[in-house]
């Protein structure tokens, strides 16, 4: 089966987190999961509440959408999740978008290769901490890393925090790709709160506690602390 | 004359701005700049606010400093101003960096050249606004950037945008330089508020402001939008 199961497509926006933080882009979010984090803020890509709203699209499909909604004004396209690496299919797509000259940036926990993870020119890898309450295959992930590195795709690990536990998982991960770029980025445990201002001043002292733990510590150096821009500008509002 | 006029060493802190922002990092702060910005917020390395309080060092005087300050917590150094391109003594610290694995960030405005450009490893030129109420001297841009690129240097543009006048310039220079990594930054007009909650909720509309200029138009595409992240999380504070 060639199709894609689609969530969302939206944009022109900014992508508000990670490695190409800020970066103009699209958003295709596709459908289904492997993981059930605890604090997922899309739940709903693999939790049955929007099972009525997936589209089975085809490559071009979701090209035409993106056309529709983005016309001459975006050369960058970010495929999110759910989990993006469990669709195969995918390949499809990311050929298109080159044809098209047209940027691909993806982000996947890190549970599952695909050979088209060396077309992507902005690849996230986020493995998931404790407060996930998901467990790390750190076999496979050794593997994946290996593989992006052989290939010199261009990609970073990215880690969320929440906690002092997540922080201390955050550390292996951290020492054991030790080459790799690194990001650390706030977790946001309040994703309901539709009081922006409560929202942002709650995030920014979550995200100034982070940045102190790792300026304090002599076992973090080669890392960036982020936030999520977009819950800062728009809160919790979904599609934008 | 070697010595380097030093006005404030800190750190370790994250880069709140522009291409590795986030990344942990000490600053060193150069004292001169051969513009005077209206909006400049740091106009005390040039109006003789703080003249009293340069200290002028040699590269292994700034290391002490630094190493006091940070010990092994930190392998990133950003040098900022005032313009440190003004400073053909900073050679002797940039090559002491290198020998100590340090990296090294550095932020100009892109009015002269420095041969130690090339040993930067995240090179900033932040060419300057109407509204700063400088003028850009393009044929020396032109120059430096034609270097850089030519010396495969890993550099970006910044302009930093306070309204539609700056925005408009900040579009030229885009399209300019149009291989170069492009970043737009928020301006804070309000470098004076005490109040951060106020601040903040300023700077997010601007910000937010930004971010619709840019979507809407497809004279963008290629582009980061991007907040200044210290002053969210220490407002107008300075030495954080
Ligand atoms: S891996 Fe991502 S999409 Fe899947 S449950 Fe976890 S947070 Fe949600
Ligand atoms: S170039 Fe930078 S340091 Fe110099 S006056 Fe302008 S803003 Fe201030």
């Amino acid at each position: 089966m060639n199709k894609i199961p689609v969530l969302e497509i939206f944009g022109p926006t900014i992508q508000g987190e990670g490695m190409v933080i800020g970066r103009k882009t699209m958003f295709v979010r596709t459908a289904g999961c492997d993981y059930k984090c605890a604090w997922c803020d899309s739940a709903f890509t693999w939790d049955g509440s929007a099972k009525h709203e997936i589209k089975q699209m085809t490559a071009e499909d979701i090209w035409e959408q993106l056309y529709a909604l983005g016309s001459d004004r975006f050369d960058h396209v970010t495929i999110s999740g759910g989990n993006p690496a469990l669709l195969a299919s995918l390949a499809s797509f990311i050929s298109l978008c080159k044809e098209k000259n047209i940027q691909v940036a993806l982000e996947t926990q890190g549970s599952k290769w695909q050979d088209w993870f060396d077309e992507i020119d902005d690849l996230t890898i986020s493995p998931k901490p404790p407060s996930s309450r998901m467990e790390t295959n750190f076999s496979i992930l050794d593997e994946i890393v290996a593989k992006l590195q052989a290939n010199h795709t261009n990609f970073s690990l990215k880690v969320v925090v929440f906690d002092d536990k997540d922080l201390e998982y955050a550390q292996k991960v951290y020492a054991r790709y030790s080459n790799a770029p690194f990001f650390l980025q706030v977790g946001n445990d309040d994703t309901t709160n539709g009081n922006n201002d409560e929202l942002v001043t709650k995030l920014l002292t979550k995200y100034e506690w982070l940045i102190d733990q790792v300026m304090e510590s002599n076992e973090w150096t080669n890392v960036r602390v982020l936030p999520q821009l977009h819950a800062y500008v728009w809160g919790n509002k979904r599609g934008v």
